[in-house]
């Protein structure tokens, strides 16, 4: 086992778009196990918009600072143990950090099943999985025959709410940026319209993908799109606001989106923002649901796995810009 | 019983703020009942800020357009019936409009029972008191020890908001405008703090008032005063969506508030929009509960009672800017 430990730390804070060189590739020494600890070697590090927002302020987790290694979920195996609960070579999914081993106290962690492949424990039975399943059916509860639009359609968590609004009988419209994507939404996934919202007529795309207006929108950017589809939603509608990507990079907060609180009002929406932690008792069974739709073909799981520690800072630069389809991650 | 039919008409839609100038006052005939009609005879007609927000276009109901008999609930007596369902002396709630008389379908009225004074069917048992009891116990679901704010504070709604707050053990916030009502809400209603939305240093008062943030937010104004209550939110907060009466004099709809939807996701807000008659199948027990408070002296009604029809246009400019202290109605 090497004694050293790569290490990527935040160089500075971004203050606008962030970009490889607020980053910085150090090299540490690789930490023991104090008493009730595991040592983890990082298998793959989970991409999220998530790791941007962090950067920015507290969020439902403490703001990073300078200095500090970069935040992240992976998939870990735990290398030496000194606590009763894990083994060597038990598979946990932890908060790492994007660095080759981490020492994290056992109690805090949960041992995962050994499955084909690895991948899917961080995409499909993963954060993604887990927030899409929740935030639609939880947040959402979407009826059958309903219209769902989903932002960040071809990311991890859109391009599986939508599959999921078809599964449960309901029309899904994907929110992505250019037509490639949004062929890959109805060709691929069975989308049943996909809208561009870097064209021009993007409202009117929108509108014709939803002649009866949205039952339910599935809220991944907030900003523009969002005050489209809020505009678009019927009365009783149900808007899920999961994160809001499209303001991670912005100097200082923005105006909202205009309609707030006036459509809610007269059209009787809900809204609910929710993390999927939120929502632990109910795992059991949405795994459960979750596997089955694997085995049966109607979730197609979409990973992108790119490789190598050091292209971490690259690899959520692209991910902020859109570039994934389906889960990014990087294999370490 | 005299056959003209006073009337006030809205004279020219208002752009920007309205005035008793845009409404005029026309005699027309008395109606007569057709078949399965009844003719009202208008008493109290109730003022109320959606009254302007049907000017600026649909909402839950048809935009108002100029030249009609501008459109108001009021408390009404049977004048003449040509339906079983109601006789001559019966007292109703109905859509009379602006006017003496109107010509009504019977089966879509609901008979009140007589009771002293007849105007509590307007405040505290009519749609201000319905709206106070479903929008804070069914949206804003407080629990006792939490904090409730509710803006527009001093109006027929927001003072029955407060005071149903503390009957359930929360500590109360009211937002009003200047200190004067402020202290008739802490030292009349019982609130246990009020903050001026017109202060400069408004935002500070509010953090003040609520030391450990805000639980629940009933708000009935939008803009800027929704905006901060948005930042004072505790995570898991609900936000009942009952009006936006600071939007209502606008041009264009404005820009929204900073943090949405972000604050949505990291608090795990929920936001929920709502009209009275949503809860039409609730209407007996609210009604029961109501009238128990009222009758221990645990709930105060408050009643702003003018007279003259033709005023209606005046006390409607004022309701908006604020200078009424409880259910604002027009005694015909």
């Amino acid at each position: 086992m090497p004694e050293t430990n790569r290490q990527i730390v935040l160089a500075e804070l971004p203050h606008g778009s962030r970009s490889p060189a607020h980053f910085r590739l150090v090299a540490g020494e690789r930490p023991r196990a104090g008493e009730g600890e595991v040592v983890v070697r990082t298998r793959y590090v989970s991409l999220d918009a998530a790791n941007r927002a962090w950067m920015q302020g507290a969020t439902y987790r403490s703001a990073l600072n300078a200095g500090q290694v970069m935040a992240g979920g992976a998939l870990a195996e735990v290398v030496e143990s000194k606590t009763p609960e894990l083994a060597v070579g038990d598979l946990v999914f932890a908060d790492t950090g994007w660095q080759d081993y981490a020492a994290l106290p056992g109690k805090r962690l949960t041992k995962l099943p050994r499955m084909e492949p690895l991948t899917h424990l961080l995409s499909v039975y993963g954060v993604a999985g887990l927030t899409a399943y929740f935030g639609l059916l939880e947040c959402g509860r979407p009826e059958a025959g309903e219209t769902v639009v989903v932002s960040a359609a071809a990311g991890s968590v859109g391009s599986i709410v939508g599959q999921i609004a078809k599964i449960k009988g309901c029309r899904a419209v994907g929110v992505a940026g250019g037509a490639e994507k949004g062929r890959w939404l109805t060709d691929e996934l069975g989308f049943d319209a996909a809208v561009d919202y870097k064209a021009a007529d993007f409202k009117k795309q929108l509108r014709e993908a939803c002649p009866d207006g949205i039952d339910v929108y599935f809220d991944n950017v907030g900003g523009d799109v969002f005050e489209a589809c809020l505009f678009g939603m019927k009365t009783f509608g149900r808007i899920a606001c999961c994160g809001a990507v499209s303001q991670y990079d912005g100097e200082a907060p923005r105006h909202g989106p205009r309609g707030v609180p006036g459509l809610i009002v007269t059209k009787r929406l809900s809204l609910r923002g929710f993390i999927v932690s939120d929502f632990d008792d109910k795992r059991t069974q949405a795994l459960a649901d979750l596997q089955s739709w694997v085995a049966s073909g109607q979730l197609k799981v979409q990973e992108d796995v790119i490789d190598g520690l050091e292209n971490l800072p690259q690899a959520l630069v692209g991910l902020l810009h859109g570039e994934n389809r389906g889960k990014r991650m990087v294999r370490v």
